[in-house]
């Protein structure tokens, strides 16, 4: 029987064996992951923590039952140590012992790893970083004495955190180092989920840098350029992830941007059966036209679903990444995909972006709110380069993202936007979409 | 100075008006309209009369002041009377008396009227239709004494109108000659509406004619077929539209099915300077490829827009629609976009359509809920044709449509839909949206 062998029990690696089993059944799939929880939805943790998920069994996306029961092989507190391609064998740890695991194909599905700054005191107790269940069990755990919360960084994950802390009544200051929050949007977006923050009571630094961390009278300091000192019983470093790819490289996976492992559209790393997804490897991203590292749980999924495929005799293309992404920061939606102003300048093209706000729905229905679009397009062209949406939690912004982001990937022209055929009631929208009034005035403004 | 006339003053007229301004301010554009209403959302009269939207001003898209400022004139209270295309004038009837008003481009947007089935009783005192806001203002009047209510028909108007009367606590009846409500979705998606609607008191008596209408002791008796007699002080006939189209025939446009006018995608009628547009005209459909009589808002801005820029001197093609709508009716939104398979198979297609049932978003987020999305693709080529979206008011059906109709635009496979790189957070989405679920269940159906 051949032998599918998973590095990683995350997005990738479990979409992968079960596309793998999804496409021929015959094949036996092992999945080998570091700790004892598979599939679970990292990007569930800030959930658990706000106390919105009290039981964190339920952020698994399946069960280890179903997984069982979907033919997945499941080898639990297992560290993949090294990768040895021409024996085909990988060396693993479990139990405090090392064997060999066979297989005919491998899939690298080692994901990413939460940045550590050389800052002073980043080892101190009561300084975590949140990217595992474990990371989660212990701030939780911390979380019983706390009172006062400081977190490091203020995208995604930071402002999530300042979101559930402040639904637990925390007293939370929020320290980034760059101008504004949410850096993946612009900064003028950005400043509406700082304002959404600072008016639920957090303390938001921003252009602060964090310079140390000290430990003195049983709580933790955080001190910053700015000569700030900040008193906090728990201090979350949340400034991004870099690849995990130490068991990769020593099978001779060749790395590219940030480190990330290169593979191609069918998420083959150029070493015969080994493949590689998710948030260890670099993205085709189509827009700029390049690869680049841009670790996303959907992108994850996409991947490891294409890698899971080919390896056991499929053929599938990773159809690239628009970085279409959505966060919800207390009643604040913000979601982007595509291409902004200034990256489509450095990718070549002659954009222009425009800005309108425009409520969600007819005013004239109860409920209606103002959202903030902005619409980048290629003068030369008319294409639409991307969008960025800012909103009310209740103003359908995910899904108004997307359908910028359906368009993107077919290449429509911001003006063909706004002849799309949208549903319209008045309690969800306007006879012409925000989303089409937001593509008019790029038109307008093109003259 | 070029002069546009514009024969009426719902969502095409207006939207023809404004979009020749836009284009050609030069020339100087006139707006007849019959009542004295322009630019009124007639989609807003439900939530009027449930109370929701307290000021019947505010259903205004635009006041009157606004519109005129926007350079337009309005003639309110106008009637059309006569279409002289040779001597390039129109009749009307303006308080009382008949004048002419010379035009250099006329365009046609006399929408449609309502319905009025041959009943035995329908022109009783107390028995409505509603479509404009003499329709609401006589309705409004006569709730304030009514205690039951009949509905006849449960298509968008007669369901919409349940749930605003449901929320005056009324009691209800809707009574439908179909063998389900909203006949635009499959049965067994109408289904969840009726559902929804019973569950909230409301009598639904589907495969049931009404046989006429009776006054008797100062109340209305509305007998079926069946051999009911269900009593009211209120009766409403919401039966569907029909284009409103005499005074265009005296101008000797032609008329296609439905007896609306036929059109090209410019939105000319074939008579010289004259142009048409909104609920009195043919709609080209591109999924069947062919015009057929298919009355929306969204549509008639659109073909309005069009209309208005290609009558003073611009060139715009109207992109045709896909049929994409969506209602709420109480707590539930139903929408759909293309076509369904009995239209598929009609069409020529070779259609399979499968049904999922998915939660809107990760059930670990509080608030999530079941929805059942209907994916319609062609066997032979793999292409997406329709979907049909039924869900929880806050399940984002509308822009989950959305995403369906602007990969319809783009003729995408239904496989494409899958790779799509939509947004996700856990509370608002799951990492494959189920947009991409419904068609990976589509694709595993297809074997």
């Amino acid at each position: 029987v051949p032998h599918l062998l998973v590095i990683g029990g995350s997005d990738a690696g479990i979409a992968g064996a079960l596309a793998a089993r999804h496409h021929d059944p015959s094949w036996d799939v092992t999945v080998a992951l570091a700790d004892r929880y598979p599939n679970f939805s990292i990007c569930g943790l800030p959930f658990y923590l706000s106390g919105e998920t009290p039981n964190w069994r339920d952020l698994a996306h399946r069960s280890a039952a179903d997984l069982t029961e979907a033919g997945l092989h499941l080898a639990l507190e297992t560290t993949a140590v090294d990768l040895d391609p021409p024996n085909r064998h990988v060396t693993v740890a479990q139990d405090g012992r090392c064997h060999e695991l066979v297989y005919d194909e491998v899939l690298v599905a080692t994901g990413a790893k939460p940045v550590r700054p050389p800052l002073p005191g980043i080892d101190l107790d009561g300084v975590h970083t949140m990217h595992t269940m474990a990371d989660a069990f212990a701030v939780h755990e911390r979380l019983r004495d706390a009172r006062h919360v400081v977190i490091v960084g203020a995208g995604y994950i930071g402002c999530e955190l300042a979101d559930a802390f402040t639904r637990r009544h925390l007293d939370v200051s929020v320290i980034e180092a760059l101008p504004e929050v949410l850096s993946t949007v612009d900064n003028d977006l950005g400043r509406h989920v700082r304002d959404e923050l600072t008016g639920h009571g957090v303390r938001v630094l921003v252009d602060t840098a964090v310079t140390g961390i000290r430990s003195r009278e049983r709580r933790l300091h955080v001190s910053t350029g700015s000569g700030l000192d900040v008193a906090a019983d728990l201090v979350i470093v949340a400034v991004g992830v870099s690849p995990n790819t130490a068991f990769g490289r020593r099978g001779g996976l060749a790395t590219g941007g940030r480190g990330a492992f290169v593979v191609d559209r069918r998420m083959a790393t150029g070493i015969p059966h080994v493949w590689a997804a998710g948030d260890c490897v670099e993205t085709w991203l189509p827009l700029p036209g390049r690869a680049g590292y841009l670790p996303l749980g959907t992108t994850a999924h996409k991947q490891g679903r294409v890698a899971g495929t080919n390896a056991v005799g499929g053929d599938r293309l990773f159809a690239g990444s628009l970085g279409t992404q959505v966060v919800q920061v207390l009643n604040v939606a913000v979601a982007r995909t595509g291409l902004r102003d200034s990256e489509a300048s450095t990718a070549g093209y002659h954009p222009r972006t425009i800005e309108v706000t425009v409520d969600d729905h007819k005013a004239y229905y109860p409920g209606a709110t103002p959202m903030v679009l902005r619409v980048t397009g290629d003068i030369d062209t008319g294409r639409l380069l991307g969008a960025q949406v800012v909103g009310h939690r209740t103003a359908q912004v995910a899904k108004r993202i997307d359908i910028f982001a359906t368009a993107l990937q077919s290449a429509l022209t911001v003006d063909a936007v706004s002849d799309l055929d949208l549903s319209y009631t008045p309690p969800y929208s306007s006879p012409w979409d925000p989303v089409q009034t937001a593509a008019q005035t790029w038109l307008s403004a093109a003259g």
